[in-house]
């Protein structure tokens, strides 16, 4: 067999990697579970018209079907996708579910995501998404709109990697303002403020005319309300001070109000108000969420989401909702391409017990099984080779210590193979250093 | 949108379900890491001719393609499929990366996998399976056979499951048996033997002389073999009375001899020698593995393995391993519908916080957070409803305590809401009963 290659898109950590990964998963989830929310797994394919229901995603869907399915079978209506969010999976599981969860349905969902886009930096075809939402039948209160910037808040700073700043914004702020300056069409302002980042005001300027039908004078008011940032009850002030009135302006003002100062109390710094964060997606119809990591803003934001009226609906029932999703693979990967992440050791392995000779490797087994019995993560040498080389081989790894049983009943002792510190001890109270027990993610 | 249905196949559990296999996972992981294992995680797809390589399989397999792939990219060499275990990419990997690995090279991986196979009771067409493999260059010592037992003894011992019963068997025992009585075909001797649970030993013999070319009497001979079993090494005596002889009987004996012995001082009952395991597999070439829960025999294996002499090769270099791996969903979705596992509440949450009135939400977001802090999961209640309707918030989803805010200055107070005890507290120091703090599964 020829030496296999990577597959572009496809990333896999190498094993010490993967214990970061780890390592900021648990993390995650120790904090979602913190704040109630219930795990959930979806499985992996949903039906293929479910997944193009959006029509906006079909290019980045992977079909799957069985090799020998005949040709019937693998273009019909039961045709399976690889998911390529978990809001799609989750909007159905409701729905399959409703009249066995309880309202309101706190779930959060950690799994991978596939979608045939084109491979770049921080841009994969096989991803971690690590998602909360909150859902509710026909109504769902505000204030689960101001919580969850507290949960990501709490779960990013679980994690070691540079503070983050969550950029909220509210969809009824723009459309109240678009619609207060007389446009007609407040979406499509929407779609071209969202460009602001990409083409700069001047050409967002130019399409808020084209598309949205805007005056320049209406244009020039867009792109003043989107330039306009604050963390407490000011940013109603200024945004105030345009001069522009709607009904849904206030109720838009307030919620994004209540979701800054809410986040002020919690952590001062976490949260800021930022007109300019638009968010492209149709279906978000009040609070919006973005995540910058500090120094790292040129890689775009890590953890977005918002508010939607309407996850399903079902006959005369609607599941409005409000969620936020962490790309975790994304995250790691400019991280580790930073060189920002490192762990201490390859292995969870915290001891290595020598062989003496291949007939005592059941002396050596029995004092691994000490260790291990007491939580110490150890392995038995797998040669009855001169020690040195056994030393070796727990360098090479990052094992810290190497153990070595009496011989001719003398006392076993272990060594720090660091410092090259060597002390006698026995399997059933010896412990290592606190920060050797477990590998340290940095 | 018309209520989504199951799809066949493809399980979801509930969250009670989720969580008690997350921390099933948990477990299982925690086992593999303290006898040092590192984790690994694999992309889900593989290029299509990998997977097909071995052809037995080649029915199973998922292929996936980009929904708008043109018609080249979808049948061209880059085809992709989703994996149906975790060996086929291990060994993708070992290849890709051995330049970088230490070997041996211990890892664990826990990972969904997928097969087109009809799904039945305990056959899934997409599950999680638990896998750790020792893998070395050129040679690898036949302790490592040994230790496999050890791990996956103490993993499963690690969970709310019945005892288990480890059987063990070694290919070159039969090999070694049937080329003494003067078989030539071993291979198909095995592969008839193999079939005793299905079709009985009357059959079986039909089959050894049909395609072994077995006499009777050898057919006898290898019945004979295939009822033996012992847990020490009376198990060799009882092979050598049948009075053939064959050095690769000796040197497998030995080896399953130092199996039983190694696991019996480890934990006594744990491991059986069975001469019947056979194995259907081509690949291994040393000692096998089958696991069943006492009292869900019927169930068939839940945790397999072997060892194989060459899990890949590249020009002159192969890698010989041993592995074994659990079955988690199979065990899961078995024990769920025989109603054996279950789960103290559906929700992380120990403690619920009333709201007084919405001017008052803060308050409660204060204590929540407190009372989170100390790692106590907990939820402020969704609305300020009557107290009554929200401890009824509480009891649909088993949260065992609500907390109410003190009013006009006075202390707060906490209710259990199973015992109806209500008593003072401060979210600084009230701690919950300790099997109150986090489900218990059972």
């Amino acid at each position: 067999m020829s030496k296999p290659t990577p597959i572009s898109g496809f990333p896999e950590w190498t094993p010490g990697q993967r214990m970061i990964e780890q390592y900021v998963l648990d993390r995650i989830r120790a904090t979602f579970e913190l704040y109630g929310f219930a795990p959930l797994e979806t499985r992996a394919v949903e039906p293929l018209d479910q997944l193009l229901r959006k029509g906006e995603t079909s290019k980045e869907v992977y079909v799957i079907r069985r090799l020998h399915a005949d040709a019937e079978g693998a273009t019909g209506d039961d045709q399976l996708g690889l998911h390529f969010d978990l809001t799609v999976p989750f909007a159905r599981y409701v729905l399959e579910n409703a009249g066995k969860l309880q309202f309101p349905f706190r779930r959060y969902q950690i799994q991978k995501v596939w979608r045939g886009e084109r491979p770049q930096e921080g841009r994969y075809r096989e991803f971690v998404q690590a998602d909360i939402d909150i859902v509710d039948r026909d109504t769902l209160a505000p204030h689960h709109e101001a919580e969850m910037p507290l949960v990501i808040g709490d779960a990013l700073r679980s994690l070691p990697i540079p503070p983050v700043v969550i950029q909220v914004n509210n969809r009824k702020v723009n459309e109240g303002f678009y619609r207060g300056i007389g446009l007609t069409d407040p979406e499509a302002a929407l779609r071209a403020v969202d460009k602001l980042d990409k083409i700069g005001p001047d050409r967002v300027a130019e399409l808020l005319v084209e598309t949205a039908g805007a005056t320049d004078t209406q244009a020039k008011a867009c792109l003043a309300l989107s330039t306009l940032r604050g963390s407490d009850g000011s940013i109603a002030d200024a945004v105030r001070a345009i001069g522009v009135e709607h009904p849904l302006l206030d109720e838009g003002l307030a919620e994004l109000v209540a979701v800054v100062e809410t986040a002020a109390e919690h952590s001062p710094g976490l949260c800021v108000a930022d007109l300019r964060i638009a968010r492209g997606l149709d279906y978000y119809t009040g609070t919006v969420y973005e995540t910058q990591l500090r120094g790292y803003e040129r890689f775009g934001s890590i953890c977005s989401g918002g508010r939607y009226d309407s996850l399903a609906t079902a006959g005369n029932v609607s599941y409005p909702g409000v969620g936020i999703s962490i790309g975790v693979t994304r995250l790691l990967g400019l991280l580790f391409g930073a060189g920002a992440l490192s762990v201490s050791r390859e292995v969870p392995t915290a001891v290595l017990v020598a062989v003496t000779s291949e007939e005592w490797r059941a002396a050596s087994n029995r004092v691994a099984e000490a260790l291990r019995r007491r939580g110490i993560a150890t392995e038995v040498s797998p040669s009855a080779a001169k020690f040195g080389k056994q030393i070796r081989y727990a360098e090479r790894r990052g094992i810290p210590y190497v153990w070595f049983p009496g011989a001719d009943g003398g006392p076993d002792e272990v060594k720090d193979i660091r410092s090259g510190e060597q002390v006698t001890a026995t399997a059933g109270d010896w412990t290592p250093a606190a920060e050797d027990l477990k590998p340290q993610v940095r």
